[in-house]
């Protein structure tokens, strides 16, 4: 077993907890908050500058990569983190959220997902079992079974087949793994992660029931770590706050568990406090390229005129590298001139925003102060 | 006067010489490469990484920081080096070579061009004084006087016009940055430049006479630099070569020579060889956003095929922030798949390459090894 996760504070108040993540390519602190690196890249961020932001995982996406530039050319360029010029911990997703999201380009069968490449309509197969496969080539410290994601809102029926249908899967993934572990590896150019990590994921929608049958048909496989996926799919804020917590008491205390997909800044000191440990989103990145800033004092919608002639960085709480040099100003002005230097500096700058609160979470949970955190975070809203 | 050149090194074969340009915001050692901050940025570099690359001025173009965001807001931000967060030298040009290139839309007359921004369409008037109080505005170290260029081939008579029109603008923008400097300065926020030096750009295109004519109208009005223009438009590279050299040697030893939209890494040598001390060019920065590398052994095309599994750096002989770190399979796949860090990754290399070789030039000019260097420089071609 590759992982393991070591408890080292609990919040008394509320689930909150602080943890040691053991991983092949080094110690991740949780809880922690993984930025997207959809195609092997942090969009516009170098990988020194992940290292300077304090970044200590990240996500690839495992459809991305199977596309292009595809399982073989990354496995003979000896793994992912070798070709990302990343040694530090990796995650990656199974690729069926991304299938899911192809619509009209996806059918869902028993054996697994038949889709269209969103590149040039080339027919695809994913299994679990190929999902396995391909996360073991690329190889990620951490990898995640294939299951079935529903959106919001849906019907029992949907909801109870998805359910079912992730277990199955979550079985047939585990012993493919378990097959691939086994074997003699083939030879490669430099070691890949001998044992990678396995999670399931908890499916169910908003449906305590089916989240309950969803948890149980997991831990009977007893997966290294859970996932509660299926949320942040549209239902509304108050439910996803009590599907994560639902989900996390009924998940083992000295497993980590990941909440897929989610979220907002509030999202995480919420999440953390219902007993997550693991966050990953786009959010950061995504918003800084359209000029959304996350700050001490709200968002900044960069571009508006108003901050035209604003000598202030985007954040005067900030010490992030765009805040210590940059003013508002310039950074609109390069928006509008559109520069790459723009996305680039509000992309550090967010990342810095998550990857910050997300420290400041941690420390409030190892001094016994998250609560006073988390209504001063509430406070705020 | 703001600005002092400081001959340390001249080689003895050839025009070949090292010096210091001493400006208000710091000492540049030239031969010098200037990178293009085309709109108040280097495309996709931050100004800590131009720091680290060793850029000691950068240029900036007036044309595209008035229409936008306009002078009056990079004067209330206290300036240009204030407003983009470079506390380093700046060279502005005077707007003139873009408005020319603006075609069909811009009228030259003696008072000066009437143009329509390519932004917006909105009608503009650009005059010697004019330009001369924009770039003042803006505080720049060095700053251009308006010249007209002339496309290659043209007639004598078309040449002969620029030639007399750029020598009598030139003494315009004399005479104006005579009276701006012995007014009292307005109110504002921050000191600017106290007062910027001002350079004649000579004109002629490939003619001998009228390159002669045109350095003689500047000489009159002794400038602190002096530009060669109307080059790299077209012409054999064997005439650009001829009338840089010739056109050095009629200027004074002892202010800088600036070879204006030049060149490639063997424009560089070429032209220090006779006698030229300043360069700009968008080439490093442009081609590395479309992939094209400048590497030690020639030309890398980064997207061909032939790269896909190669694991060795951009170029070998190369120890810049990009070749410490990442193959040329990664950078291939980063511009497969529409990544920034593509063209991140390839600045900062190309950048690297073109500063890299000109303190190469500089310390052989310094060891008295330059000719060595030149023939080492076109045995490789």
């Amino acid at each position: 077993m590759g992982l393991r996760f070591e408890i080292v504070a609990e919040d008394k108040a509320t689930g909150a907890r602080a943890g040691l993540l053991h991983t092949p390519h080094g110690i991740v602190e949780t809880p922690v908050f993984m930025p997207v690196g959809t195609a092997g890249s942090i969009k516009g961020i170098t990988q020194a500058q992940l290292e300077e932001l304090g970044v200590q995982i990240l996500l690839a996406n495992t459809y991305h990569l199977y596309l292009r530039p595809g399982r073989e050319i990354i496995r003979q360029m000896g793994g992912l983190h070798r070709f990302m010029a990343w040694p530090h911990p990796i995650l990656t997703d199974s690729g069926g959220f991304q299938v899911m999201s192809l619509k009209g380009l996806v059918r869902v069968t028993e054996d697994g997902f038949w889709f269209k490449s969103h590149l040039d309509g080339s027919s695809h197969f994913l299994s679990p079992e190929r999902a396995v496969e391909i996360q073991v080539a690329l190889g990620a410290d951490i990898i995640m079974t294939l299951d079935e994601c529903v959106e919001y809102p849906a019907s029992r029926e949907a909801l109870q087949r998805a359910v079912k249908l992730t277990g199955r899967w979550a079985g047939r993934s585990k012993e493919k793994l378990s097959a691939l572990s086994s074997q003699p590896s083939a030879p490669s150019p430099q070691p890949l992660v001998p044992s990678p990590s396995l999670f399931g994921i908890v499916q169910g929608g908003v449906d305590k029931d089916l989240r309950r049958e969803s948890v149980e048909s997991l831990l009977e496989l007893d997966f290294e770590g859970y996932a509660v996926g299926g949320l942040s799919v549209g239902e509304p804020k108050a439910e996803m706050y009590d599907m994560a917590e639902y989900t996390a008491q009924l998940l083992p205390r000295n497993r980590p568990r990941y909440l897929m997909g989610v979220g907002t800044p509030e999202d995480l000191v919420e999440c953390v406090a219902r007993g997550i440990d693991m966050f990953d989103c786009v959010m950061p990145t995504r918003n800084a390229r359209n000029g959304g800033v996350f700050t001490s004092q709200g968002k900044v919608v960069i571009k508006n005129a108003k901050y035209a002639q604003d000598e202030s960085p985007l954040d005067p709480a900030c010490s992030c590298p765009a805040c210590r040099r940059y003013s508002r100003s310039y950074i609109r002005h390069l928006f509008l001139a559109g520069e790459m230097l723009g996305a680039i500096l509000t992309s550090q700058h967010n990342l810095h925003f998550y990857i910050d609160r997300m420290r400041k979470i941690r420390q409030s949970v190892l001094s016994g102060a998250f609560a006073e955190f988390l209504s001063g975070a509430r406070a705020e809203c």
